[in-house]
């Protein structure tokens, strides 16, 4: 397959080169295509033998692409916390474990974005610990868990309100933290602006950050990075 | 001298039941006010044998007021960094020292704010302690100060770039947290907004929010907690 | 109970050291957990003999958790209008009662969050006062009630549309004042920004401002400045 | 004059129908444009017998010009402090004294938004009274002097930081209140946006806003207002 | 009835001077409130005589509030498209038609906020004109109706999306322009932003502004001006 | 027909004489305006022998519209996915093609938006090529069509998030390019803004922009800009 | 030369290609760039016989460039209120005139970015007329020009403050209005943003915006639309 | 030393841990700091045998630092343009060269930027390339460089205006991108807020954020991710 090939399905237009240019597949973005333009692009994906996963797939389109997929050759993973699904070809070949990525929320509200983070990082072959409910509020909670944080090759930090524990992990690690934004948080919370600001401000070194509520981008970006030590 | 009296110095009117109604006099705020008028009020202040406070003095009208009231029987402090200047006047009642106020800031770009916040608590009986330089990027620097904060009875924290250290701070201590928001950063800080949101979503109970750079406000509102431990 | 020990409920982590370090327990945030969740949590509180707060219980989740406790030995106390919920489990220590916090509201549809505020303040054990419906628009309703508010330890407003309560009650009283925007109001409240923005400068020293609806934490605020005056 | 000519000036197109359309000739705006510009206006209107106004004239500006008209058949009104200036040619009719506009201002900053006013009122004809740092923190100073607010046509009422003071004056008086925010104060004061969305949110039914600083808008509207009374 | 005297109702307070201080009595914001508070505040209105206004009352609310009071002795008037209703006791003495207000819509979905404004002027005793549909766009349908407007006492435009039929009205008159910014529009509006700022920004001198859809303050501004008129 | 005639319809004054003053007529906006009111426009249109496009057409009003005038003598077209609805009256003129305009889009989401622009265009009398799902994150999709980009006489490029396909574009054609931003996307989208802005700032000189969503505006401006190349 | 070539100059990347892709040569953006460097790039045009175009060229700038040019063989042109300067080399071929952009601005402040607006179009080709100070407050002065804005191929309308003045002139006109917003103004003008809004909400169909004082883009594409029209 | 250790440098406490902790030494934040205080600091590190690194060192500091350490013993560092300054001292051990780091500027104001990322990755050892004015505007300009970002470790993209080319160049390579928006541009701009929410908003997957104008931070993380690859 070329680098620069385009699968024609219509209304889409599938990158079929962005494996060879990017490393992994076009990842399908759920929101916005209706579930028979996602079995569309799975379907194209699965001929190809391509383990591919698709973000914000809310329970029906879930249920209509378990569906479809189920009498055929194929294992679908549908997380609903995650809103995620991955499917996989038989005789798909798997991709080798590489890396560690640790995921840590602020609050059990986070959830959905730390899983969404898990499950992507996990598609890209690497080794994922999540640790739930370690904000700053109640400090000895997130000390608890250093040993983990200090052993990840890069840790993603979801948090919504102020968005202040990825500054508190950035001062314990030596690996790129991943922050992401939440919307959780009600009044000048700003729909998770008030957690974005404090993350482009945060005043450790070693924090990048994703757009709010970017559970897949930060995974994605945090996989790429457990990538680079495949082979220690 | 009754509640509701006015002194009436032409451009500017003096709520002269301050006192009695808010349990401290008028505090001058200096900004947008010239040297002249800031030291009629000063004067009008002396004669009623008040222990008066300016804030927002910049350096030449410091100067001035400082040449004006030398020679008389006064004794005038000021407060480069705080740009803050008090005026005792002889024979003027001294407040009773009463409660303590720990003021803590980020980083050394704070100071000025943090030493506001710390003479007007100071202006006001508070016996007043200042740590300094103790953000969340090197954890260890507040954890270092742990007791001398959870003796205090009001804790101000000041903090720029991205708010994080009230949240922090809320989780150690059994007293209210008064958190100051100050214009220390660049990009998108957007001139302390970011700080000022990080701090009211704090997802700490006891930590409620004054002005950007507001030290003052900080220092007053601490001041007062500090009043309630005097019969202790 | 060591001051950072850690309950673990799976998806939560309980901060059971809260109370020994900031002097009460921590306070259960309904939104964005299930009512299972939260029962859990309630559970684990009520083997501690601990007096539990929920807040953001909306009429579901309160009806669930009424049932669940109602034929233990517990008493369940659920205010609708705050949306809060207690759990005072038999042989629970009661705090004695100590400090007066008042609660004015400036309009009928402040109500909500002003009960919020009166339910944590009295969780804590403080007496409280609520005056509502007192906006500066008929100035005289608040004038009427001076007193009262000139009594209080702590004054909590509650004002939506254009903030302007806090400062006048700021202009009255010797106590802090702990100022609520309220998201009521519409056009350019944007909100509660409108409100959140005016309580942040306003011109009163004795003015420290909370989120948009924060009830709760004003209340608690309010509630640990109260607490100083045990001892009167 | 007919109510559509235009006088062409080279880059400006003075509207000479607006006194016919509009009631009042153009007043001129100063800012962003050259004194040689002013001055060829001004001499436009004085050809007409028309009492000009200038706004936004600095120091300057206010020199250059009272040079170039000082030996001529004119009289010149300069005020630094609102940046105004008035030529009054030799003949030109005198507007007869009609309805009173009342000008609050909330501090000593608010001083030159408020002189403005005060300017293009008493131009258009009304008696004008000044009240001076009237600002809710001290309550007293505005109930002093209600009698006088209670007595015009039309109240502006000048303020910064919270923006509290129209609502305040709104709920004692029975004309309309025109709100000025100023971009005084600092911090969360946005420039002024924070009074501007106070005002915009008044509880009080009487009050409608101008721009930011906008004294002359305000002075305009209320000097409309007071022509109404000419004939009582 | 003493000018600061207070009718208390449970949870909310009436301002029984309004009427005495302000020259109206309190207009009733039915929104937040429940149908039975508001029957309680008109039924307390009634028993004085006095013809009560109610705004933002839904279709619910009106079908509650006609049938208690249709077998009453009062005139209950619900325009289902300003959302108002007024209730005119029998024996109410009614006020004299004083002075015009024309009200100018820039498209038909500005129809709900105009109505509510002269639902409001009308209440008050304006004259009032409704002319709808005449955005700037085409430009003819304005310049048709000027002679109307030009004869109006206070003219009020409601606009949304750009705002901008408020300057071009106020280049055509010689009265006050209060200048609704409404909610229509779509994008870039941000719910009324745009045509606020364009409002408040506008270049004629007559305009003054009140809160996005605020439909009633605009008819009660206007109403005051048309008051002033009424010795002519 | 005059170029300012006004066709009275109660609540709607249309603009008769728009067509001749800017060579099409008014477009119909469907939104904020009921079925009954949009019919009575179209029949206005029809009578005068005039194509007419509505915008802004939910299913709801097209299968109204679509039952009102199937029997009469017309030809009614409706895009559900435009949300447009075009009534073609027999023996009305049908413009002549001119001019090409191709309308890109980034991703399947953007579809909605991009066909109403192609409606729009198309009913002026372009030809237009619909180019989908050729967003930057796979750039040769973009690259195999510029040919087609290159022949066009306006190029209309709609995209969400980031905003960055006009800058590409604007990079490779010589024609201008109208953007629209649209409100797809999440988190610090800010409902189009994100996109808004970017199109605002590309660095490509040929690139002007139109509202959030705003599919009809910029097929009008494409329209107009084709239209010049009529005689070529 | 090759569509895809690039001059290499250190820091500067010169895409020679431009003119063959997008139909004119790259125009050099000032701002930000030092003198010599815009000489550097100046003189590669010049190499290539190319009439060069430089913006935001400040008053010192362009006393070096007009220094380094002027005994050379080239014709320079600066345009100090435009602040932009043409370099035309001896030999170069001069471009045909074609089409007419009409540029009106809405006052006299807005003068230099109307000027950038005509120096842009004018090299390209354009034959330009510009209208000043026609803001919608004197609305004859406009209706007085449109003979000349109905005869234009685009016409480009710059406007500050509320930013009215294209909505206005789209309702006259039949050809695209591209509508630049000046920083113009003051208070809630917010550096543009009220102007910038006003017209991306303008209820105009014709009316596309760029940047806020982005006279060049205007004229750019405005030039593009008139390059449409050379063979009439 | 020990991974909790304090210097205590008066108003300075430097977080002596923070090389054990994260890897690397604090790096020092030049802005809000005197030169005295960065000496003090600079000294600190170089009785450690530390090779330290400073930031937001402007002209003045440069000097006098390079003063200050000139006769000692060590080697200063001094990058006008990235305004960095390096201080290695005698017998500081050198980091072992590592990983690849990328660097596309988008224009040539966006230098500063680039060069302070570039000296920070290479301070931490890493080999850096720099690609400078490779816009989106000119295409070809970023694919002559794809080899060289190909081969990359880590590419960090700097862009102010519309902040498009990370998103461009995200489409190209395997690698994580870090993505630095710049304040360069102009109205719409915002100080940088434009780029910023373009390229939090990316399509491509590939792309984290951070703060804008913070080259440090960027080349900070892109080194952490280069340091992984050191054993290859």
């Amino acid at each position: 397959m070329h680098n620069d090939e385009i699968i024609d399905l219509g209304n889409v237009q599938l990158d079929a080169g962005r494996k060879e240019r990017c490393g992994f597949p076009e990842v399908i973005y759920g929101e916005g295509k209706d579930a028979e333009t996602i079995a569309k692009i799975l379907r194209s994906f699965a001929e190809e033998k391509t383990d591919a996963l698709a973000t914000r797939i809310d329970a029906d389109k879930a249920e209509y692409l378990q569906n479809v997929f189920k009498t055929s050759e194929h294992t679908v993973f549908h997380n609903p916390l995650a809103r995620t699904l991955r499917l996989i070809p038989q005789g798909c070949k798997q991709r080798q474990p590489q890396g560690k990525v640790a995921v840590v929320s602020a609050g059990t509200s986070d959830a959905p974005v730390a899983e969404e983070a898990c499950e992507t990082a996990r598609w890209m072959g690497a080794e994922t610990i999540l640790i739930q409910d370690a904000g700053v509020a109640g400090p000895q909670r997130l000390l608890a868990k250093l040993p983990v944080l200090q052993d990840a090759d890069a840790v993603i930090v979801v948090a919504g309100m102020e968005g202040a524990l990825p500054s508190v992990v950035g001062g314990y690690v030596s690996c790129p933290v991943i922050a992401v934004p939440t919307s959780v948080g009600y009044g000048a919370n700003f729909g998770g602006l008030a957690a974005l600001l404090g993350m482009l401000n945060s005043c450790a070194a070693n924090v990048a950050v994703v757009n709010i509520d970017a559970g897949f981008k930060a995974g994605y970006v945090a996989g790429l990075i457990a990538q680079k030590t495949k082979n220690e």
